[in-house]
């Protein structure tokens, strides 16, 4: 327990030596830019709801950022992965990939479906699904009937792979859309963390048959609530954008819905704070990775502990800035939190892993032993963009 | 067809010298109150999303303008109901008894539970669930097992009764949740349509074991897009407040969640607008039954339709105006509203009914033929309070 104290102390100095003697959140959003004349303009039309002029450019907006052909704006993240899992056939009784080392929504947007999360590991060096061991696994315990992936021991196909672009930095998508695309199963991206986010020169959640985006206040713009579906389908952004509002036919007048949809509309209120916010996304990102650069250099020399930096050849929008313990360090993980937050700075583990979650519990799963190392070694700590801009920093590198 | 455009030069006139010729829609939202300065001070204080001041004072004002012990702010009205179905103990199997004469999302959240709506009829003086037929149909097609009601030819538990304040006018509380309880059903009220209505002295939502509220935009107030539960129960206030904020355990620094729950909270940004509409609500009533009295004198002395008015003994808020067709003009109602719509004038039927949605149409259900009578005949016609605050009108008889 010395020697964590300890760390703790170096931990704690080399935060405070980039953002202050302040209590520090984990999070904030910043409103600098238009954000009130949008939303003002918004209500003095009184637009403020389902249909509005916001909601169309925000989703022009989000399509033209994100490189992504259609955007289907939302009421927030949970919604877009559940439709966009319906989207990608998801029914009744199948299983679906899903990393343990997520939020819960991913594997609660599976359940939506009346389907099955089926639970696989992470790799280190991008804290997302191993595509090797994936292909591994899924040449053990499945085999191709009639064009689809069924689940040797359950008897269930597994209709799609679910991956998370952890705290914004990119999963490995060559491999992980190959390892898809050799069993048969749809690829879903989680980008809800990943906005401002690049695997190479291409914009993540846009690889993936569909893909999810968030705008929760926590993340690197915000809506409020609210989130985005991203397709390169015309068909599907189609369906989305009709399931998502009622599955109403449009007519002058009448009321007639041609399927159960539903109500998972972005308000016009909140995509005017979108539109503005979404201005302000080269400004946060470049004050977020300054934010890196000056923990970097606080942390090169703090034995035991590592800061975690975007996988090569991609590039992070590095939302939530994490530590990564060393495995000796481990079981100190909970007495920094509890020492970080103690000072005033809000530091938390990742989530606990879905598996260990008792409602599910009983989900089929692979060996899970390095999302069970990761659980352990992580901490996030305080990551606003406006830490990044607290003082001048120089060029980054 | 030449009667038919008699009566819509008619309708049109009557209209017209209550609202004036300008072009006028179904209903608008109005923001005369302190909607700027609530949502400047929300976003000044950057917590716009799902936890805030505002939520906790929205639901606060709710839980006192209704009556009701706890007010828990959601998402939307549909939101409202899937819950407020769940903590009713809807499962999956189940049969809930639903009007046919309601909008789609009562039936929605039926099959969100995977639960079966079952069709009921409606009667023409409150537009709701008529009790006596009700009663008379239970008796004939379900039994009492282990004190639940079990429909004798599905051989499925019928859990819940949703009755609906159709436009706002109270059903008929008293009889439906005799008849609930002589049955042994839940009954929850879908009281999107009716904030500001009460039965007798008491405020709709609150009478069954839980309601469902809507502010969506074309409600008589708005948060762009939100809805609330309303329960005087308070373990299940508890229940619907876990379970909208994905079932989150509380911790200064974990994220557990012990079931599956849903992201169905209202964002600050919107509880605040809610809360400068919530201070409106008498002006609103005020001149929605304003426009109600000037319709009145209007509509007296045609011949061939009335215009429907509040049960008596209850208060309706006038939500949606709405014209009757005698039964001899129901063959019209689509020539009526083509000539209304071309006039300048927003006007609409009532919904199509449920059962003959096609994803509904295997659905059981009784004889709907009040249901059926009474979509033929009603047609929405231009409500926004501001039309009746356009000119001073004499006291409200």
């Amino acid at each position: 327990m010395h020697q964590a104290s300890l760390l703790a102390n170096e931990i704690t100095e080399a935060i405070r030596a980039v953002t202050g003697s302040s209590d520090c959140a984990l999070h904030e959003p910043s409103f600098q830019g238009k954000e009130w004349t949008y939303v003002r303009e918004c209500l003095d039309s009184t637009f403020v709801s389902s249909v509005g002029a916001f909601v169309d450019r925000f989703e022009s907006d989000l399509a033209n950022y994100t490189g992504a052909k259609h955007a289907i704006a939302v009421s927030n993240g949970t919604a877009a992965l559940h439709v966009s899992l319906l989207l990608a056939g998801v029914q009744t009784g199948d299983e679906v990939l899903v990393p343990a080392l997520t939020f819960v929504a991913t594997a609660n947007a599976v359940r939506y479906c009346q389907a099955s999360p089926h639970f696989v590991d992470s790799e280190a060096r991008t804290l997302g699904v191993d595509a090797v061991r994936l292909d591994a696994y899924l040449g053990e315990i499945s085999t191709q009937r009639e064009g689809q992936c069924v689940n040797l021991t359950t008897g269930q196909v597994i209709r799609a792979l679910i991956v998370m672009h952890v705290f914004g930095h990119p999963c490995e998508l060559d491999a992980l859309m190959k390892v898809a695309d050799k069993h048969h199963i749809a690829l879903v991206e989680d980008a809800a963390e990943a906005l401002g986010s690049w695997y190479g020169q291409r914009h993540v959640g846009t690889f993936g048959l569909l893909g999810a985006l968030s705008f929760n206040g926590n993340k690197i713009i915000t809506t409020g609530g609210g989130g985005a579906i991203l397709t390169n389908d015309t068909a599907l952004a189609k369906r989305a954008k009709h399931l998502t509002t009622t599955a109403k036919l449009p007519h002058r007048w009448a009321y007639e819905h041609d399927e159960v949809g539903f109500n998972y509309r972005m308000p016009n209120l909140n995509a005017a704070l979108g539109c503005a916010q979404l201005e302000m996304m080269q400004i946060f990102l470049s004050q977020k990775r300054a934010l890196h650069v000056r923990y970097a250099a606080q942390f090169q020399n703090i034995q035991g502990v590592r800061l975690v930096s975007e996988p090569l050849g991609c590039t992070s929008n590095y939302w939530l800035q994490a530590l990564q313990l060393e495995q000796a360090q481990a079981d100190n993980r909970d007495h920094l939190l509890d020492a970080l937050n103690a000072a005033g700075i809000a530091a938390r583990p990742v989530w606990k892993l879905m598996h260990q979650l008792k409602q599910f519990e009983v989900c089929p799963r692979m060996d899970l032993r390095q999302a069970q190392a990761l659980e352990q070694q992580l901490i996030n700590i305080p990551s606003s963009a406006s830490l990044g801009a607290l003082e001048s920093v120089d060029d980054l590198p």
